[in-house]
């Protein structure tokens, strides 16, 4: 179960219970090799009451969002069950669960891991339960909101509906991930230090106070949406890219236009984003793209082609700490050299370690099934093993 | 004349020659006392060309707006004449001048001074050359956009006006300087390492790229400048306070969905819109207001009663330099006691050196003759005095 990013924003919530959006979004799984959440999740009439442990640390289970996963899904198997339409051997519902998740990325960097979490958790409840995928976006809405569209590999839209129970609010997938290979993606996660100032409020505040966000999820959202599936289909990196960079933009402009205002971006994002232009600017045409999630890393869209001259400028305008931790994780990224030309042209001041490092990757596949019982989290006694604790 | 503070902000404008908004505008005109420009305008049938000095330094006097007042000013002046319109001793149109302008506030601190400048460049040259003020305010709009809005003390709006050639443009006092004397102003300005990434683009972008300025314009700037107006005369800071704090993130929220996006705001900027949510939130009410114009620096309203306890706020979230400069400039601030509840609910990490001086001030005047030759800038032969280089 793979950590997905946005091109075009969800900007908050039609309705807050049932997580229904306020506008259509789309947004690229990435590859689980670089990114992903592993979770075990056993039942047994022996244990006393629904349990949870997140990256080797027992939560409570009373989070509202986690109960509403745990309810629907058992609802749905119920009814199911009741129709006489279960084939495979599904647990007992009545039975309680322990639950055991852990990211392989670092939930510090700002790297939001609800989507990803959320669609683990009720993917791997479906295979416990035996419920029929259809189903499961609307559940994992229930979680986290963009979780559903996390439920799909490779390029996802996250469907607004025209429904009032939100039944037709559902993620599909737009295309696969082998569908544009020459796609990579870096996410560069900004130094600690650069850390934004925390919000005091949340994207719900925009619905209720932007005046900008209704004409954004009205007019400007739905001709995006259509260009977007257009140029993705197209391969058009160039329109692609610059699309995605408006739609990041505007909607870290309607989290500036909530009151009180919301600011997810830093001078570190800026600077990443004028490094973006410099360079797109220099070839005289959108070589690379940035986009924003809630918070202050970037992830950056290229093409193959120029993905190790873009990791060299990073690194000349980033300089890491000579003896720090690795800089490029994940995918292999070549080397190359960078023209004094362009180095000039850019025109920036170099700003040591203000990148902490980047996660090289690419898009992938929805969720799937850990079969290797060596890598299941749970032992037989119910609780996380010594390795889900310590990761 | 003086530096003049947006409240409700033109974004961009609708014809780039004539400089005709986009929308409406309203502005606070700063105190001379605090912030000023100072110019003075020789002309004499001696003089070869044209000439210009700015803050010491002989400026390009063929930079094309400093042309187009020249020559609109000129223009108004004829026209007077031809008509037989013209009762005062005006100096020959057809003489070169000298023009020598000082600001007696840093232009380094970004305070962008075009606006104050250009008002008093126009209002300089209608006294040389005898040109009624109603004619002003178009012709200053030549220059620099806001500048109309500095021709006038106190509260001031810029109308959008409905003719295609501007004639009806033009700025309006909506109240005098001395009608809300609670009302005091403090300008924060932020340490200069703290400075913004540049923009690459500027606000002309924004009217050819934001979707989102378009709808700004048309539907949220009109309703909003109704209502600005009224709080005024209301003095009803609370509603003031909210009015102006939302526009200026609104007009930053444009800047940020232009492509490419502008950054005036930085981390400073946020933590100081951060800080005055915090203030107000822990009053349960709107005591203090922050405007940001075209860069980092913080433009703060509060009432009287509430100014001493907000700088101390200030001073102790943003500790200055121990044997630094003077911190607060301008008019005098009491001393006051910060609770220790109160810095505790606040609840944010203290920035030294964030802030490197804050200016207090309040409404003021619009521009004034300077009787006393002592004061006048050029020397009998026409060239620059030396207090006027070294100022």
């Amino acid at each position: 179960m793979t950590k997905e990013y946005t091109l075009c924003y969800d900007g908050g919530k039609r309705d807050e219970d049932l997580i229904l959006p306020i506008n259509s979004s789309l947004s690229i799984t990435l590859h689980q090799d670089q990114l992903k959440t592993t979770t075990t999740i056993a039942c047994s009439r022996n244990f006393q009451q629904d349990r949870i442990w997140l990256n080797g640390k027992e939560e409570d289970i009373s989070n509202p969002r986690l109960q509403s996963c745990l309810q629907e899904i058992r609802r749905f198997s119920r009814k199911r069950r009741n129709s006489g339409d279960s084939t495979s051997d599904v647990s007992s519902v009545s039975h309680k669960v322990h639950i055991c998740s852990v990211n392989n990325f670092p939930t510090a960097a700002g790297l939001a891991s609800s989507a990803s979490g959320y669609a683990c958790l009720v993917y791997t409840l479906s295979q416990l339960f035996g419920v029929e995928s259809e189903q499961l976006s609307a559940v994992a809405r229930q979680g986290s909101g963009s979780a559903c569209r996390s439920l799909y590999g490779g390029f996802v839209q996250w469907k607004l509906g025209e429904q009032l129970d939100g039944k037709d609010s559902l993620a599909e997938q737009v295309e696969s991930e082998s569908f544009w290979p020459e796609l990579r993606i870096l996410i560069l996660v900004v130094s600690a230090e650069q850390k934004s100032v925390g919000s005091t409020s949340g994207m719900h505040t925009s619905v209720e106070t932007s005046q900008l966000l209704k004409y954004r999820a009205d007019v400007v959202v739905p001709s995006r949406m259509e260009k977007m599936i257009r140029v993705i289909r197209e391969r058009d990196f160039p329109a692609f890219g610059e699309l995605t960079m408006k739609d990041s933009n505007q909607f870290h402009a309607i989290c500036l236009d909530t009151y009180p205002p919301i600011f997810y971006l830093n001078n570190m994002s800026h600077r990443i984003i004028s490094l973006v232009h410099h360079y797109n600017q220099y070839y005289g045409e959108t070589r690379v793209a940035y986009t924003f999630d809630a918070g202050p890393n970037a992830v950056i869209y290229t093409l193959q082609d120029h993905l190790p001259e873009f990791v060299q400028v990073v690194r000349h305008f980033f300089p890491p700490e000579v003896n720090g931790e690795e800089f490029v994780k994940g995918l292999p990224v070549c080397s190359a050299d960078l023209s004094e030309e362009l180095k000039r042209d850019i025109n920036m001041e170099p700003t040591p370690k203000g990148i902490r490092y980047i996660i090289s990757t690419k898009a992938g596949p929805g969720p799937c099934v850990v079969k290797d019982p060596n890598h299941h989290l749970l032992g037989a006694d119910g609780l996380p093993k010594k390795s889900a604790i310590s990761d």
